[in-house]
């Protein structure tokens, strides 16, 4: 009987699509308006999603406390009001895309959890475009 | 060619989070002010998930107002502006977590569907808070 | 040249919607479902929406950081997993409805502002119902 | 590491549930008001989801303008405004269901992309119904 | 102390915008493809607000059943699964564009309530296009 | 019988609060992250509404395209994808507050209306804090 909890969290940051080993033109023609120099920004909205058994004394899969601050340590400390290509190493010979930043996501929290809990990220760049991964 | 049919339903109800087992203290430090003694409450959103093949005939998987009347009969009529701690049996000796509220929900309208349909429940506790359950 | 500033919150509460001078047939007459006596709850979302001149030095109208510690410190403290009829001076003569609980937190918020900031509350009851209130 | 990509979109259109093997009176009673002779409409929403590895040169699975023109051409321009019974030729008999569009959306969209590529659709009718269809 | 209740619904209905002393070319040149000859349809949702002072008895301004039975007799009832241009005889010779089917809408609530009570209608023709009317 | 046609629109942008006059401490204490140096983000959601008298002809207060194509030259033009503090030249002297920016674009689109119709812009931040502006 294996249950799926879900919590919404969020955090603003710039960023820029830019592959540096490309001239200014073909990176217009690939990100458009995303490579504009001076970065751009959005509200990133995400749903952390873990799966496993209810606790029969509890009735929790996992505390929402616990959780909650393994998202506020992991994602919140860490992308919140930051320049995603500036401030975090990852992107720096990486492009910030919303694919590489739920990858990113996925790995910071993954290895916070307990084996037998499955997780899952959904990332909102904006309210029209998200992407999703849960490690396969 | 299976489809799957979402239908969004709602009812409002008071719980409490409490492990009569324990004292106040311990359910204080796991439960926090979902154990306040008075209750509080939330409006519970659902998504009901059943999936099937399209019945050629009409188009449908399920007859939405096959399905409306189902949850209006199992949910609604059985959670709506109650107190699930202290209305419902089935939460007689079992918390009210999200978690535990699914697995009756989905227990409750599996038995009304065709083994042929599949079925998945999903519950918002909180516009932030949900859980998922299919079964498996 | 006076722009208002809106900020979002919520509380979760239980309450009950009950006449103690009429008999329960009467209340649910009038009441409904919400009369029933083990009470129901609410996620409640309230807007704050507070009316001001721009300071040219900060570009605000209120810093946000005043205006969300006013708004724990007087609603969130007062009213998240409360009972609403229960724990709540206001509401041992009065009735919890969604009109009277938007007064008491305008007055409780009006308070704390400076005379030249206008006040307005939202509360949602529910995504479908919900009230406003200016002062007047 | 295969991770999905959502495009959201929207058509509006009009249409009406009417199997013309069936009398009004048997139309009405599966159909209920959606039978109503002279059409009535929705706002459809749809989500397009691809699921596919990560470029590394691009850090896209997919490049999102690639996916926008693809929604353009196959679903806004051959949905958008139309009346879904009298302008399209799959509905010519077949009926124009939630879930007969959202297949006929799939087919559209899965012959542009890629073999590696999977595909799923969303499509809401109203937002409190709407299906799902992944091609399996 | 006057409070204003929101309560939102919804109906469904198709529509076409056509001046019918203009040819097609000139109505595809002010409404676009609003004009197409075979209609199209929108989820119209609605927000009817009304003020007044809270009754001390009940702590209500309008009991919401009440409002509730206005809407759905004079809205539902009336809108619903219908064809705008077709079925209502006020578009027989008006185009039933937002604005118009607002000021309908706002008129058939207003003479079902109280002198004393204030009525502003907002219609959503879609999540980015609405409309607001308060009989000024 | 005035309407108010409101329209929803978005872009995409990167700030940073910062008051030059200061040192980097003092910003800190008032604008807490929001004065990081290496900016940060938000997907900026807006509403345009423009009140006036229905044109008996089209039964538009103001034709959707027109407005659509002002909001297009004179906001996501000039604000989509830039980074507030360094592209736009209203922001050297002035911080980019959700206060300054709203008046900004109340008054880029101002200038484009007859003066017979009202103007009032809502600009979202953020999900949970928004501002409006509406020339008084």
């Amino acid at each position: 009987m294996r249950v799926t909890v879900h919590r919404k969290a969020h955090f603003n940051a710039a960023h820029r699509l830019y592959n540096s080993a490309w001239d200014d033109e073909k990176n217009f023609k690939t990100f458009g308006k995303c490579s504009y120099p001076n970065y751009h920004g959005h509200n990133y909205e995400m749903i952390v999603s873990v799966t496993g058994e209810i606790d029969p004394v509890t009735g929790f899969v996992i505390n929402l406390d616990v959780l909650k601050r393994i998202i506020y340590e992991e994602i919140e400390v860490y992308f919140d009001h930051k320049n995603l290509n500036l401030d975090l190493i990852e992107f720096k010979d990486k492009i910030p895309t919303a694919e590489n930043i739920v990858v990113l996501i996925w790995n910071r929290i993954r290895y916070r959890l307990d084996d037998h809990i499955d997780l899952k990220i959904t990332l909102y760049e904006t309210p029209r475009n998200f992407v999703t991964y849960d490690g396969n």
